[in-house]
């Protein structure tokens, strides 16, 4: 058998076939680590550092004797011969074949926005938007003219879901509170901080009570809230809502997402953002022996609307189809369809600050924070990544300072700076 | 007064003038962060992550407020003007001006070595060899031709000083545990770690019996010493010693040392590696207003001999240069000349064991290995950095594992791995 993709779906599905005696699993990654996505804007903006949210998948597996973990880029899929297909030109053949190869950002069919709006879905991802921002900060330093210092001071999140949202207040936190006192000629807390949205209000899933919460402690925390407002243009000046252009040197997109080429491999028809239909079973229609789960996947819920594209649902879709494909391999027994129960919608605003939604129950502020924080800590892979965090945010939250502030010295954007061409632009890269 | 630098020398020297009102301090670094590079050996080989033992300048230097903090990169000194050339076309004026631009590798008259034998310089070098090293089982899991997989197997380290000495014995408790269980083709306890010294014994600084111990120590675990082998060649399919060529994907360099080029800058004669004359007060000779200190300086203790390149002179050096620019400047006083203390010599071999050497008293095995422990991290900035680094050090000592294993999806390695090409080859930068 042969997953593809060591995310949360990737990973619980090998997890759960580990120790199968008959079944050899080998589970393919371009990159050699699991990533905790969740906690991805926490590295962007210095508050943890890569590593603490990334586990070799190597490690993870270690004991599961029938799981081999190979290090390499899938570029296709041969449903025919059934081989799954690596860059480097080998060949892997399957019998089952696992699918879990995540989404990626959209830009709405505008990929050139992409240069200057990057978004948050790789470790290489929060690194150059942490760069980026910290840079901002020290490039403003070094400006004498003040519509120039303004525009780097500036910084939009489009986008104003729980990403976004969790950015925003992020990003403030950092320029009114980490950095207020490490400059000499720009006070950091002068910075304005965008969130833009298309829709009426942030955090849509949410309900409108909780919903008007968040953007309440989002102004609070000194983020400038733009709903109704659709992202027209962006380029290296700025944004560009209702006609008006914004100058901002730092823009971050949270908007769109899209599915990775899976449905491509296979030749499927997929939803309009390439998500792969699969069945009560998690099995790609019309491709025997294939299945699909976590944000690649469109699976419905009982009521017949699309699973959402959280890590819960992956996870729980993992858990089921590693249990699912043991018994039918090893029992010959057909599984019970899927069933994905809520754990709850959470999501961060900021020091002391957050939403929960389960169900009937509803906690805003300190508390929703709180069992936030506990509920990532206890879902983060690694004893010591748990400590590690703890600590992290134990420190962030009694200093207000943020322990993970490096840039990297081969970042695009700190040759830019350095070399000063164009002056006081950070060029994307 | 401009400082030019921000490891121990230059940090410490704006520390000791923080405060002093009526001088004013420009440290000016290219990177953001202070490095603590006596622990890179332990990022290179994923014992801890990057972020650790990085502080950025700007929060270091917070308080003193007449300190600032100016990221960029100094590319030349005009002593008639008194002004320093920043890569971006800036020049910053400066009446006193104090360069701790330290070190860089030596190959030796064979910069070609550099391509396939990196150093320990920087992040950058220590995230580069990590990705090596680890990328190196990655490639050999995946080999399916036995000498390739023999090479990729091979790891030589090139100097038996003490980044040497903690590069190998850290390399081989990678390889011996904290990888042991993770493959399936590959058994990673194979892999041969070779120590390469030209001089008689490692550690040639330290007295004969610890250099002895340290030897021993090295072969319990599992790294082969080859004491009087110089390297011949380095390249690509490995490093020919006594004319005869090892084949080995992974070297690290851990042997010469050069200054950076501020000696140019100042067209002062410098000694055949680059090190800038200093007197007693850290002057240097001829160029009124300028003062060198830490690796960069050839400073000579009171027995005429050099002072060596350690964390700790440069420490000292900046606190007395701090001390005795404040004063010179604000009370005319001339400053007594420097005097190096020793604090001891210290080298880490492995799990539970060290040497340290200080005057008359010797310590070896565990009691120095917990000597060094202690005492580096009580020395790194930052007091998250140290409960985050005895966290991640307790975990390696019980666990026998690594908690920082992470590989940047961007590194060059990682995308030769994947691609493919030439296969099983893993090409420098």
């Amino acid at each position: 058998m042969v997953i593809v993709g060591g995310g949360f779906g990737g990973l619980t599905t090998a997890r759960g076939l580990g120790g199968a005696e008959g079944i050899a699993v080998t589970l393919i990654d371009r990159r050699n680590h699991h990533l905790f996505q969740p906690l991805l804007y926490q590295v962007a903006t210095a508050v943890i550092a890569p590593g603490e949210i990334a586990e070799p998948i190597r490690a993870i597996l270690r004991w599961d004797r029938n799981v081999s973990v190979l290090m390499g880029e899938v570029v296709g899929v041969d449903t025919d011969t059934r081989a799954v297909q690596l860059r480097d030109g080998t060949r892997i053949p399957y019998d089952t074949l696992v699918l879990a190869t995540g989404a990626t950002h959209s830009y709405f069919g505008h990929p050139e926005w992409e240069r200057y709006a990057p978004g948050l879905k790789t470790l290489d991802d929060a690194r150059r938007i942490r760069a980026r921002v910290l840079l901002a900060f020290e490039a403003a330093e070094r400006e004498d003219d003040p519509a120039a210092r303004d525009r780097l001071l500036t910084f939009a999140v489009i986008g104003g879901g729980p990403t976004g949202v969790e950015m925003a207040g992020a990003i403030a936190g950092l320029a009114h509170h980490a950095l207020s006192k490490d400059f000499r000629r720009i006070d950091p807390r002068k910075a304005r901080i965008l969130l833009i949205e298309a829709a009426p209000r942030v955090l849509g899933t949410f309900t409108e009570d909780l919903s008007a919460y968040a953007r309440q402690s989002l102004e609070r925390l000194g983020v400038t809230v733009l709903t109704e407002h659709a992202v027209e243009d962006v380029s290296e000046e700025g944004i560009t809502v209702k006609g008006k252009l914004i100058p901002a040197a730092t823009v971050v997109w949270g908007a769109g997402v899209r599915a990775s080429p899976a449905g491509e491999w296979l030749g499927v028809e997929t939803t309009r953002t390439g998500h792969v239909p699969v069945g009560p079973d998690l099995a790609v229609i019309g491709r025997p022996g294939v299945y699909a789960l976590g944000d690649l996947a469109m699976a419905k819920a009982e009521d017949g609307k699309p699973l959402p594209g959280l890590a819960q649902v992956a996870d729980q879709q993992g858990r089921y189809l590693g249990r699912a494909l043991r018994d039918r391999i090893l029992h010959g027994k057909a599984p019970k369809p899927f069933r994905f129960r809520s754990r709850g919608n959470l999501a961060i605003i900021g020091h002391n600050s957050g939403v929960v939604q389960w169900d009937h129950v509803k906690l805003k502020g300190f508390l929703a924070w709180l069992v936030w924080g506990v509920a990532h800590v206890y879902l983060l892979v690694g004893f010591h990544n748990r400590l590690v965090v703890t600590l992290r945010w134990l420190w962030a939250y009694l200093s207000f300072q943020r322990g993970a502030r490096l840039i990297s010295e081969r970042d695009e954007a700190v040759m830019a700076l350095i070399r000063g061409t164009p002056p006081g632009r950070i060029p994307p890269p």
